[in-house]
């Protein structure tokens, strides 16, 4: 967009800064490890050393009787769930399987699954009790890999699970349970023709390993179940109100009884929605009448919280001898973890996302193995199907003599584009994220230099809508305390309180935006989808417009003329021959009729989503196998930037969890499903001497759904980078890499077995 | 109110556990002095020994020497004040006596008066470093009695206090400085003319002791100075956005940079309105960066915080011979304390306030004396005056042979009746108060024995209006969340929640009421003047009628009829032929459209106030002077009760208070200025030893303007027991008691007197 077309901001589009900066960066906020009252107990929990096993016989009776243990609960003490499936606002989810991954009831699934929690006056006395917990085991074989798992013959993880075909049919009752929990299929057009017909078809299997999302702050939970049975729960969520549900729901008792206080976060792209602890530090405060505190540590994250799946993908692309596509397919299978739930749904929504795909077919597998449940993690499925449809892409590109950059703009999505799985795009970016790193001094600029290579990638996400609310009040001063449900992980307090200060008229340091418990602040869904500074910025606008009503109609009332000759433009009511900014009006009005409270909130559908396309330059040293990233440009359509700092942070952010899913991110399983690597030492996430200054292009669509045109930009960013190296070492190396990450291990071996050929 | 009139409520009448009381009776609510923070250092403070005095030196540095203190702060700590005056909402403050008062400037204007405070590791090095300040003094004599403070040859306390005189005209700049802060003239008809003519005349003088409201919590605050400028201040207080604007004018920083989080309150009864410790412990937090918390010990809230007035007053009243009142006339001077500001106003308009006075003068003084600044204490100035008012008609009623509560029905304040201060009653109770008393049982039983007697007396309070603010969620379940500002005393989160309740249709449990910040709210004034119930209440009926307007137009869209089609009537929307209840709409309504917040504001003036009449029965002993309260029986006006046994509450309470100022409460001070009995043990306020179960009479008089006739009902019945006892006394002893307390002592001095006259 140029800056003629671009509306006219004030506040929109600048840098203030944020308003919980300072205590950020003094050590003052407090995340839900700094949860301290008085009388409040310390938790710890007894997790499987098993990846599967039946559980026989568990004797709790000697961690009880140790001096100090208040209490010990195990899946007894949560209420009975039959097969009910609740809906979560991101989806819906089987009570029975998620408390059986709060506490283990008949059988452990992965190895680090809950089997008992204990209570006790403090952390030491609760981890020596939990191991005088007794549990006999009936061992079973692990299932650790999606392709294996699926097996006829393979082992079952869950007795009650049976094949949800597509089109919402249930599963049939007399199926034999299966591993394969549910199947997705979409089509479009005629596939097998367009193949037959195309001048070039590619296909190939790739395969990505389980990653985590790798937040600093860990789990936690601090719970009091009060006399009257009201349970308050303090910790660090992306959704107040969704573990505010999923804790109701679990303790089977009215969703009103439970209060949750968000604490600061620290992390949670995605792996902060399910609940793990908090269940169980209330069961465990029912019992002792105590607050309870219950913090993981480290192992316990990576072992048994939500890492994003390990998948199997086979894709296919055709494409004219222009260039031009003319069919897809993919067979997508992912890991759900011991219950089902992976993010193969959007994964296969999003594999052919960012192209024109007149014939399509997309078919998805839900698979359970022996690894924790896995969950939502930064547009969660599509950085999988990115590495695989942006490989083709380029193999395609280099086949047919194709620039990447001109291939992706014959292709590329946009308005009016259907989507395999049925939408059709309104008004997007991705032509412009092309164009963009097409036109960079990045792009044109040489590169050379022995190993070197440069690779590009696009890569796609949704902008969920969902439901936000906002209360805003007028102080007499003229500034406004703002009240949002939106846990902010990001920035979104800035950017929220941007939104309302541009509809206000006021700057944004007038605003004072906290972040309220559930019962402080309206119904507000999940921090996730990229929805926030969308949904809640709507929330935020509405609630501005809601007090420039009630000034106007107050104004009408004081300046005796009707209302309809009012406006409120320019950051105060016009009319009547008067202008009177908001400040003034602030506090002229709370004396004439009193105080001035609004609110917003939302309810929208999805939005056409984001595009961007990152270009990468790499060193790949060949003894070794491994990659330096030498340079590194993300583009990304980001609608209106409404703080573009925090946008770019989250560019940069996203870019680096991709380069890590890329070179390094894995879990190392032994063969009996016991995680080998689950410390930061051996897990190993890029650090900032592992890659450069990202560089960030920000395209400015506006989304014409939001009144300043937002579009949310937080997840797409870690989409493209496995693909955009990936073909920066096939362009240093010749080597083409179809498994993640591409360690050095991997790719030395890839370069040997090439050099072997040669 | 007949049973017949009065409209059927679902919820208002009914007596549901109180929200809060779970926590309350198990220990678990959070008072003032519960705060704890990591870093806290804890404070202390400085007071003057003497109660009259030049400061000429404050050398702080052997305490701030002292290991583990970490700041000492003094007058020169808080921003200088000129002559500002601020509207505080609850009446004008001048804020150089405001900071003043909490810490001296070059004055000390009684004894435990403000000097210094000290922050420190803890506690002890706090109160250790206070004794090492050496200050410097120059000694002034006192004037501790309010006619010796009148008198031009007077030690002066303040010499920027000039009389401010009637009419609201500023005070002449060429005069003298007085203790005379403001004088006050009332006056209606023509007085002496009435007077000449009546049948009967009595004219008396009347002392009133110094009372402490007697709260069990002591002042507290803790207060954190952020590095961003913010400060949050943790305090139990009457008023959070009071409490915020005090805090940021005595600091000069804008109230938005002020957030005060309200800790449960243990009483206030008036006296936690003013802020003492939250400027002092901010400072503290200023200079070395850390949460400061600083409490009161008894000692101190008895010596520097506002207690009620002792008061002079003549006062005086005419009737003719049937009994008719025909004039009144009353000269009153109320001790302000250091400062101005004693309720020498609402003294004025309250002294005649139960009668029809045709003529009527009044006269008032606001005078400074060597006491800690006096503050509202229930009805303020109210009680005082009706132990004038109400003897003398008692002494009318003997003269003339009248019934006293035939004389109160012939002379009682009805709709209509002008007060000789100006205003026209509208509905009142009066009338009710005095027939519900003459046709009780109590009233109506013989009462005999030697040196028994019984008494009535009447008395009146108003019925504030101010600013208030709720916000409603509704929760899916049908629930609703409720957020208000007033900080909650005697039970009104449940008289808040009930009167949303009956609006919406549900069940008061339904109903999650909390007390929020100043920053999660929007603006409410004070917990005082008899508000909350009625102006707080008005705002939860709007944000419940905010809500059944989102409901019908939410419905009116879902069913497809114009929205004048539906009515939000008995707990439902009805129309379309249709009938939907609360609890399917705030499921249904969630999904389709999303979350409903409701707000709701008041902005009232003053309503007409409320009456109460109490029966007494005393035995004295006439060898000890101790009064023994035998039966006690209180009718007041209460409008609609909402929640009878707060109702009672109140009404058993301010009954019990008033028998404390009746019999044993008081100020010892010594000739120096100092209070000798600054202690529980030597401060006798009524235990329930000293009381039998007071009776009370709920006379429901709907106060037309409030929705559901609710009338504030807290403060009225502190009025009454002074004077009912003193007449009691009469009918006991033939001794007429004209000073307060009628303590042992001096009820034994009177006798004895009466006994020589004999």
């Amino acid at each position: 967009m140029s800056t003629a077309e671009r509306p006219k901001y004030k506040v929109i589009g600048t840098r203030p800064i944020r308003h919980d900066g300072v205590d950020k960066v003094t050590g003052r906020a407090k995340y839900g490890a700094d949860t301290h009252m008085a009388g409040m107990l310390h938790a710890a929990m007894l997790r499987s050393p098993h990846a599967h096993a039946r559980i026989t016989r568990i004797d709790t009776s000697k961690a009880e009787a140790l001096p100090g243990v208040r209490a010990v609960v195990t899946s007894k003490d949560l209420p009975y769930h039959g097969d009910r499936v609740v809906e979560l606002g991101e989806g819906a989810v089987n009570m029975k399987h998620l408390s059986a991954n709060v506490l283990a009831h008949d059988k452990v699934l992965y190895k680090g699954h809950a089997i008992a929690g204990v209570a006790a006056d403090n952390i030491h006395i609760a981890e020596q009790a939990v191991k005088l917990i007794e549990v006999d085991y009936e061992l079973l074989p692990p299932v650790l890999d999606v392709l294996a798992a699926m097996q006829p013959d393979a082992p079952i993880l869950n007795d009650d699970v049976r094949t949800e075909i597509p089109g919402g049919k249930a599963p049939d009752p007399s199926a034999l349970p299966s591993n394969i929990a549910k199947q997705f299929l979409f089509e479009r057009g005629d596939v097998d023709a367009a193949f037959d017909q195309a001048a070039v078809v590619v296909e190939r299997e790739f395969r990505t390993a389980t990653v985590h999302q790798g937040y600093i702050e860990p789990h936690n939970a601090t719970v009091f179940w009060n006399a009257d049975g009201k349970v308050t729960v303090w910790m660090s969520t992306q959704g107040t109100f969704t573990a505010r549900q999923q804790t109701a729901e679990l303790l089977r008792i009215p969703v009103s009884d439970v209060k949750v206080v968000p604490m600061e976060i620290g992390g949670g792209f995605g792996g902060k929605i399910s609940v793990y602890l908090p269940p169980v530090a209330a069961a465990l405060s029912k019992k002792t009448g105590r607050p309870v505190k219950l913090i993981m540590d480290r192992a316990a994250v990576f072992e048994a919280t939500g890492p994003t799946p390990g998948s199997y993908m086979k894709v296919k692309l055709g494409a004219d001898k222009t260039g031009k596509l003319v069919a897809g397919e993919a067979w997508l299978a992912f890991e759900a973890g011991a219950y089902p739930g992976s993010p193969i749904g959007p994964g296969c929504m999003c594999v052919f996302a960012c192209y024109d795909v007149p014939n399509g077919r997309v078919e998805g597998f839900d698979v359970c193995v022996n690894k924790p449940r896995s969950n939502a993690y930064r547009a969660p499925g599509s950085t999988h199907v990115a590495f695989a449809t942006e490989t083709l892409v380029d193999e395609i590109c280099e086949q047919l003599k194709l620039d990447p950059a001109e291939f992706r703009l014959m292709n590329a999505a946009k308005e009016g584009t259907r989507r395999v799985d049925g939408p059709v795009y309104s008004r997007i970016g991705m032509v412009e994220t092309v164009e963009a790193i097409r036109d960079s001094e990045h792009y044109r600029s040489p590169l050379s230099g022995l190993n070197y290579g440069r690779g590009i990638a696009s890569g796609f996400w949704f902008n969920a809508g969902l439901k936000s609310s906002v209360t805003a009040t007028v102080n007499p001063n003229g500034t406004v305390s703002l009240i949002e449900g939106s846990s902010d992980i990001g920035g979104s307090r800035a950017g929220i309180a941007m939104q309302l200060a541009e509809t206000l008229g006021i700057g944004a340091e007038d605003v004072n935006p906290q972040v309220a418990d559930t019962d402080s602040v309206g119904y507000t869904d999940v921090t996730g989808g990229s929805r926030v500074t969308f949904a809640t910025g709507i929330a935020a606008i509405e609630a501005a417009r809601d007090i420039q009503r009630q000034m106007i109609q107050r104004c009408a009332v004081l300046w005796n003329v009707p209302a309809d000759q009012l406006q409120f433009v320019d950051g105060g009511v016009v009319g009547a021959g008067k202008c009177v900014p908001f400040k003034e009006l602030a506090a002229e009005l709370h004396e004439a009729g009193g105080p001035i409270v609004g609110n917003g909130t939302s309810s929208t559908a999805n939005q056409a989503g984001a595009f961007g396309t990152h270009c990468v330059d790499v060193e790949v040293d060949i003894e070794t196998g491994k990659v330096q990233i030498l340079r590194y440009t993300v583009a990304q359509d980001v609608g209106t930037a409404i703080h573009p700092s925090y946008v770019e942070g989250q560019l940069q952010g996203g870019a680096v969890q991709g380069i890590g899913w890329a070179l390094n991110e894995e879990y190392w399983y032994d063969d009996k499903g016991s995680m080998r690597n689950a410390t930061y030492l051996d897990y190993r996430i890029p650090t900032c001497y592992d890659v450069p200054m990202i560089d960030t292009i920000l395209v400015e669509v506006p989304d014409p759904n939001h009144p300043y045109g937002v579009r949310g930009v937080g997840e797409v960013p870690i989409c493209p980078p496995p693909a955009a190296i990936a073909n920066a070492i096939y362009a240093a190396t010749g080597v083409r890499m179809h498994q993640l990450p591409m360690s050095p291990p991997r790719l030395m071996a890839a370069i040997l077995e090439k050099q072997a050929e040669q």
